[in-house]
């Protein structure tokens, strides 16, 4: 995925003999293996070596292993370490504590620890609710996995998962100045999960539930709502839904037809899916039929073993069309797919209502393929950055707890994900709208704000607010 | 505590009316109340208001409120709130979680976030110990309260007990580039507190239990110290300890007398006194005398209702020494108090060996009065920061954790632990060591990379090092 590289790139620390090497041997060895040099920064100097980090792309990453070796072969070269760019991006990790205040003198000490510390921690006790306002909780969303669904790679453990949880607390501060840290937990027990994060939430303003498998992350996000006087939100779930309706509402528009109109098919009834069915008839859309493997999912059909699905039923399907997901596919006016790779042709899609939209998220391999999808629907969107018309959560997550901190909001309600969808819409202007533009991209700066303001204007709306901003 | 300050410094934020306000008036207004203006600072300027800071120093807190109803009497000035400069540093809360990378384009997003960061999980996934390589992992510390011993305050509750851990993240960073992050427990139930500080800390490289009370502290460290493959030290317990015992090695060179030979009595055997006098056992000292409110714990005896004092009593007091804490102090050399103020008069020293050394720790108000003391102890110190030698847990935690971090440490050993105090009372040269300089300054810079060598050092030689940093 990303934007199509021109090759690999690597990074090289060498160890080089002042006296023996020189750069250009360096750059024809790169240059024999069709590589580039990018750039050979000093790390550090010392009496007769200089230790240096040597930039390079490379056509093939198998190539590498070659080059290593014909640059060890070098007289005066070391070759400390190779390395890509990604992995020397995590080196150390890629979050830190930082303090906000300086502690350079004893008086600094006084007021940042003890004594004086001792009348915060009276004022607080008095009255807890200062804890927003005399302590980090303020600003801090806990990012809450248990490993068992990291990206699209199954279940890999509390440890494996750190890095995607501190990309997203990296993404929360950098994209909406929202301090978020990383709850990975050793434990995959709906029980253990939620009294887990009930002891340990006094010091966050909300929580970020990510990648726990479906359907045990149903239940610990219903149980920890009612437990818990800070918003729950899991971001699998609901900012993929969010997203999905924001795209949803311009490509209505770019097709003419009224939103609420519109008939869904949704292939994949997991998190995502059940979620993003939930929002679209919180908006008011009312035919959605819902598929697994097997097929539609009949109208009020009962699933002894998965309540999820038993709800799904009871809510969905109003006209109970049955079968495959070709059959209840003919006539509708969107495909929104959340399930995997390839279960659609393109030419699958000439069934459908004219001007088809087609949604097809499933990451790498998308439902249906994209470039086929066009000759038959009028708006495709993937959850590639490769295409048009990307569904990313990031687009939603930052702003909404933005807007959650700023208005100390108890819980994340319906009517506050509605607001969030339909701000992040309004960022695609009436005259920018088109087939391939219905969503902004994750780097658009108006989007954190737009949405923020509108979770927080919705927030006090719905009485969830403790304060309302002055901005508001 | 702290250095006396010419009163007491507030902070006023107001809003001024530009035509109505001359600073003058402001000025002697603050001057009438006996106070000084120590800063006026623009906050932001609108069209005929400007909102400013203004920082002043009153003779007593009390006058605050005189003044405030004055300035608020002027014509234009509105008064929007009065903090003093401890409140202002808490304001938000004192940490931050920021960032190492940079996620600028979508080419740093694809490294940071998906799909880049696939490859991190899976190479963690593959080899767990790369965590501490490629996460934050390496640098990171709990510091797990459950609210019930904070400060000398008692049981105030998770909520309040967020500043002082944050007060403590933010040394952590400052002194020892230690990352930190409070985790504030909503029980206070030993096996709630266990499990779920085992579930998580898969993010932490070590754990620092803090301000929990005992026995209870015992146990929660005991437990978690088996289940966890990361160091957990319980600071009141064995950061006490640590720099008691790098004291006591100084006073006895002041005194001239050999450290394993000194008769010690211990006033209080909760967590403090429990860990110090486990270490002093360590270091070699054989005759120490621990004392509750009844007085001298009997060597052997049993304590069905506190296990933890059953323990105590068979490690110490070999001559089974019994009565009062003034019987069993006659003869001494060594009071340690760990309890609380005012238990003996300093004529009660005049029966300890000659050149009594004197720890006094209960804070505020120390055992035995510190200024009366010196009349008859060679050697005295406190908890407090306005008398010569402060004992201050400061002195250990910083730099005790960069070396267990360093080496990736399994555990604390004793041998750790006896480290860390040798090398903090190593830092107190021959020629400066005196009986009013015995433990160096909070902001000696030499303390944390002392104690983090040694530790790292012992850590090594103990076995429990999972990495031997170069620099060893």
């Amino acid at each position: 995925m990303g934007v199509p590289s021109p090759g690999v790139q690597f990074v090289l620390r060498m160890t080089l003999k002042r006296e023996q090497v020189e750069f250009s041997q360096l750059l024809h060895a790169v240059e024999r293996h069709g590589g580039d040099v990018i750039a050979l920064d000093l790390v550090r100097s010392e009496e007769d070596t200089t230790v240096r980090d040597l930039t390079i792309t490379l056509p093939q990453a198998d190539e590498m292993g070659h080059l290593e070796l014909e640059l060890r072969s070098l007289p005066g070269v070391e070759v400390e370490y190779v390395s890509d760019r990604t992995f020397l991006m995590h080196l150390g990790g890629k979050i830190a504590v930082e303090p906000r205040v300086q502690v350079k003198n004893r008086e600094d000490l006084s007021h940042v620890y003890t004594p004086g510390v001792a009348k915060i921690v009276q004022a607080i006790a008095d009255d807890p609710s200062k804890a927003f306002q005399l302590t980090a909780k303020r600003n801090m969303v806990a990012i809450v996995t248990d490993g068992t669904a990291i990206l699209g790679l199954g279940h890999l453990g509390p440890l494996a998962a750190i890095p995607v949880m501190e990309g997203k607390a990296v993404l929360f501060k950098s994209l909406a100045g929202v301090d978020a840290f990383p709850i990975c937990l050793d434990t995959t027990d709906v029980d253990e999960i939620v009294e887990t994060v009930v002891r340990i939430a006094p010091m966050f303003g909300g929580i970020n539930l990510e990648d726990i498998s479906a359907p045990r992350c149903f239940e610990v996000e219903q149980r920890l709502m009612e437990r818990l006087d800070i918003p729950v939100f899991h971001d699998d779930q609901h900012g993929t839904a969010a997203v999905i309706l924001a795209a949803l509402i311009n490509a209505a528009r770019v097709v003419g037809k009224e939103l609420q109109g519109l008939r869904v098919v949704v292939s994949g009834v997991g998190a995502a899916g059940t979620a993003t069915t939930e929002l679209l008839l919180g908006a008011g859309i009312t035919d959605i039929v819902g598929c697994d493997k097997e097929g539609a999912i009949p109208h009020g059909q009962v699933y002894p073993d998965r309540p999820s699905w038993t709800r799904y039923a009871r809510m969905t399907n109003p006209a109970n069309r049955v079968g495959s997901l070709k059959d209840v596919l003919v006539g509708a006016d969107v495909f929104i797919g959340l399930s995997t790779g390839h279960v659609l042709e393109p030419e699958d899609l000439k069934i459908m209502n004219r001007d088809p939209i087609v949604f097809a998220m499933a990451n790498p391999v998308p439902e249906v393929d994209p470039d086929g999808a066009h000759a038959y629907a009028r708006v495709v969107a993937t959850g590639r950055s490769d295409y048009p018309n990307q569904v990313n959560n990031v687009l939603i997550f930052p702003g909404l707890f933005r807007g959650v901190l700023d208005t100390r909001a108890r819980s994340v309600t319906t009517g506050m994900k509605l607001a969030a969808a339909r701000a992040l819409a309004q960022v695609v202007e009436a005259d920018e709208l088109a087939f391939d533009y219905i969503i902004p991209s994750v780097f658009n700066r108006r989007v954190v704000d737009a949405v923020a303001s509108a979770v927080a204007r919705a927030a006090d709306a719905e009485g969830v607010a403790r304060r309302v901003p002055a901005r508001l």
